[in-house]
């Protein structure tokens, strides 16, 4: 019996948030394999903000999503039938197959996981490419040193929650900025940081005024907006800004005018965008930290799992309403 | 006969534009000698754009200027009296004396200029403070590579005319942007800019795209505001932003909210702002260059002179209206 693989497909470019319609579920048999392919099953697929910036038309860091095309997404996922002798049925793999229950693969993109380190899901967070986005914007950009102050938007997020917990290893004073007062709690109690703020209260700006006493030397930011530009009015001369991610912009219509960038010329900031394929030279270093520090305990996560390729376009959708609480994963099988 | 020394002082901290009501001349003898010291007497004072966020209240990269305290700004100064061996009478010297006619100094903080080498007012602009800046945030921060396109704003002015002359020396494709035509064709003309772009045109958007048809690698910023906006839409990948002033925002009474940020995560430009105090361990080889370069004939210039110290706020309100067509300096003497 041919087996039957889901895709999402990119229907509609979204005007501002995306919505249900703009997805399409179809199915199609899987394909028989060639010689050197292997049949890939998805075990877990990751939700991240940075899909809502591929669902648009237009220049960004990569190619958007094809109208049509299979939602971009990287996966943790097995080797279920195989042709190649390197990826024996049964091996784990992180590979980008997109938001789908099935993929054919020649094997070159796919790197192999071991599940005897950590579980399936965990090498999509705290060993995946949201801890190594964080290892190399706040170590090699951000070169923080210790006693100095790191403050992380985006908090409690995939890469904000790594950003945290690596400064606090390299003995930095943390201060998170998330959305709510669980984030923020879970963002002290459990994660570390030496103070939580919750951007959704009025008094967060004087909030941030007293937990960075001695000013900010280096704000990793994920979000943009108004919250960049009240913590460029917190940041010390000679401070580093890696820009990550500008997440209070992707569904917005109209861009928000960033009021304080005087700040960068008074305080003379070095502010660098950067997405983690900047730097593959960094990511064995990475890896190595990031693996010994899960060994030793030291990374706490959590992770938000929706269950079903069906409720993937929900699940992303509230991921970008900040409705998660820890890293957002689609359990597949 | 005792001389008598002018001096402008800071009297009241400008809303927006400064008016000729914010400064006031006063005049007092001149001391006496201490063993020592030298009595200098200023030929040229400097104007420069940074001295209007001197004379704002709060934190800026150095302190403001206080209420009822002297102007400050960079002169070449002779010695006229002498109890400094090292300095004898007849020497001439860079010397941050502000706007006054005579200051007593113990000879620190003098740095000695050749008048064989090059006439005491280009010590101020091609061999001068302008000249290390753009040195500095040209090729240090901005680090172009021949063939690659460098953008610079306030391009006729003192900074901006050395960046583009630089950049051409190295190799690069330069556009300046400046304001009106009298500027563009300076630029074009005399100090060889592929192209010179009027900000004041309804067009200059477009014709910033076709100056520009491989993107921009370097953007030299001394504006900010809108024209900053508009050239970040034209940054390539990985390209470079030295930040040097925001001309445009020091009389502001309210910030411009820069909307284009995205660019600097899409396409991971390094924005770093600086001052030419920052780097002192670079000065010593752009003088080097600068006087190499000079001697050659491949720095061209143009002064735009004011007698008489009285006249120093009319010309200084002029600068920051844009209209000086090259270095801006006072004559005393």
């Amino acid at each position: 019996m041919t087996q039957q693989n889901r895709q999402w497909l990119l229907a509609r470019r979204p005007q501002g948030e995306p919505q249900l319609t703009d997805f399409e579920l179809v199915e199609s048999p899987v394909s028989t394999l060639q010689p050197g392919q292997v049949l890939l099953r998805a075990q877990y697929l990751s939700l991240d903000p940075y899909m809502r910036g591929r669902m648009n038309e237009g220049r960004s860091y990569v190619q958007p999503v094809a109208l049509g095309a299979v939602m971009c997404g990287e996966t943790v996922s097995e080797v279920v039938e195989s042709r190649n002798e390197r990826l024996p049925v049964g091996t784990f793999v992180r590979a980008d197959l997109g938001w789908q229950d099935f993929a054919v693969s020649d094997g070159a993109a796919l790197r192999v996981v071991d599940l005897t380190i950590a579980p399936a899901s965990i090498w999509l967070s705290v060993l995946g490419m949201p801890a190594i986005t964080a290892h190399i914007g706040l170590l090699d950009i951000g070169q923080p040193k210790a006693g100095e102050t790191v403050v992380v938007s985006a908090a409690a997020g995939a890469v904000g929650s790594m950003v945290g917990q690596i400064a606090k290893i390299k003995g930095c004073h943390t201060v998170g900025i998330a959305g709510g007062a669980a984030k923020c709690d879970y963002g002290v109690r459990e994660l570390g940081f030496d103070a939580c703020l919750d951007y959704k209260t009025a008094a967060w700006r004087d909030a941030l005024k007293q937990a960075t006493p001695r000013g900010i030397d280096v704000y990793f930011d994920n979000v943009g907006g108004e919250i960049l530009d009240a913590v460029l009015g917190r940041m010390n001369p000679f401070s580093r800004l890696p820009l990550c991610g500008l997440i209070s912009q992707y569904n917005a219509t109209e861009a928000y005018g960033i009021k304080n960038f005087r700040s960068i010329l008074v305080n003379r900031i070095r502010v660098q965008g950067f997405i983690v394929f900047d730097r593959p030279e960094l990511w064995s270093a990475a890896n190595t930290d990031l693996i010994a520090w899960y060994r030793a305990g030291q990374l706490k996560h959590r992770e938000w799992i929706t269950s079903g390729l069906e409720n993937a376009p929900r699940a992303f959708i509230g991921l970008l309403r900040g409705e998660n609480l820890g890293k957002a994963l689609v359990k597949i099988v």
